[in-house]
């Protein structure tokens, strides 16, 4: 049986050093980029076009898109709303295609295009996606958005799980230092999440502008089986291209 | 009292985003180079000049300079010798200058030097260098050399004990995820650190190549209090300096 390796890339500053053409690669920013997009699909939105810069994001918005856009956790005045799953809210996004910009995220899902399939997982999704990168039998890269290309714990936490999840199927194996950390690492915390949270720098971040509330719900497991995919330049649900 | 911080930065490519020209600089690269470099420094070596390509290396070698050289483990055929700290014997070094290039520590070294002091740390002077880093008050950050821009996990585990041992002093702090991620996989193979390393990237790649008999004598705590400096391009013994 052809085995497929798992490696994890924590931050999008190292991807080069990683990156696998022939590999499925999941980006993963759990507060909130990553979360907020599971959530926008859940809630019937068409599309998301994800960009790396503010000017980018403008520019769409000059053009009549809706814009979720913000920089260090603050919604930007031109945006129609900012990064918190709460925004994406069914009123709001159903049917409709939008815009999005954030600190990490959208810059390392266009980081990632390279790959062969690229998803978007959260633990909102994260057995749907098991389950998805399993039957796909190839190579898992799972990349964390980090903070400002720096090492983040939240993001790290989830490559774990699913490095975890993933590796019950033994068509995959893993020799990589950062997936073995990360599953070291969600093992520690895994008793007891949301103690274990309470100590990430971005915790802290959110807490200062009073925009943790979504800690809670970023960490719930499978409240959805939809997987978004970047098809292009913007992102679908999996199970509506299907 | 002046609160200083402590981070970590788990690869090379990763420094511009720590950089920190106020802090002490601790440069780690386990198995096996800094190990190795402390060790000379333990049989009398008077001065190593850690180069970065090995073009530099010869270039030193073609001027009569004694060179240790190697990639990917394996010793280059110009060099006079390798990366095992069991090359650095007494016999051979003593008294001596040495130029020495390897494929993730030396590069390290070079880039680490815009910090204020940029030490050298391995397990073989750990404690020494805890004390050094209280007494000099200033922020620390501790680069691991990685494997090849990769993050690895004896380097973290090195960067997480040493981490533990400068907080036991109030004046430092930590609020880096990277710090804190560090310091739970030290926990987390503490224990029995030899049953840890067995699993690590490093370990297959020189037992690979039979370079695995020095596992465990990288991992042997205070052997000795001499700490290697950088001082302009080349590396002297902080007690020699004083």
């Amino acid at each position: 049986m052809e085995k497929h390796k798992i490696e994890v890339c924590y931050s999008p500053a190292l991807f080069p050093y990683y990156e696998n053409r022939d590999a499925v690669v999941v980006v993963n920013d759990i507060l909130r980029a990553s979360s907020a997009i599971v959530t926008a699909f859940m809630n019937g939105v068409e599309r998301i076009i994800p960009v790396g810069t503010l000017e980018e994001a403008k520019a769409y918005k000059e053009k009549g898109f809706m814009v979720a856009a913000e920089r260090d956790g603050i919604v930007r005045d031109f945006a129609d709303f900012g990064n918190s799953p709460y925004n994406f809210s069914s009123e709001r996004v159903k049917g409709k295609q939008i815009v999005y910009s954030t600190t990490n995220g959208t810059n390392a899902i266009n980081l990632a295009s390279s790959g062969s399939e690229v998803l978007i997982g959260a633990y909102l999704n994260i057995s749907a996606l098991a389950k998805h990168i399993k039957q796909a039998g190839k190579d898992l890269l799972i990349l964390c958005a980090g903070w400002k290309n720096k090492f983040n714990l939240e993001d790290t936490l989830f490559a774990g799980a699913l490095s975890k999840l993933v590796l019950e199927d033994d068509q995959f194996y893993t020799i990589c230092d950062a997936t073995l950390g990360a599953m070291d690492l969600y093992e520690a915390a895994q008793g007891d999440m949301m103690a274990y949270i309470e100590k990430v720098a971005q915790r802290h971040r959110l807490k200062k502008n009073n925009l943790d509330d979504v800690i809670g719900y970023c960490h719930e497991s499978d409240l959805t089986e939809l997987i978004p995919v970047l098809n292009g330049d913007h992102l679908i649900s999996l199970q509506n291209n299907k």
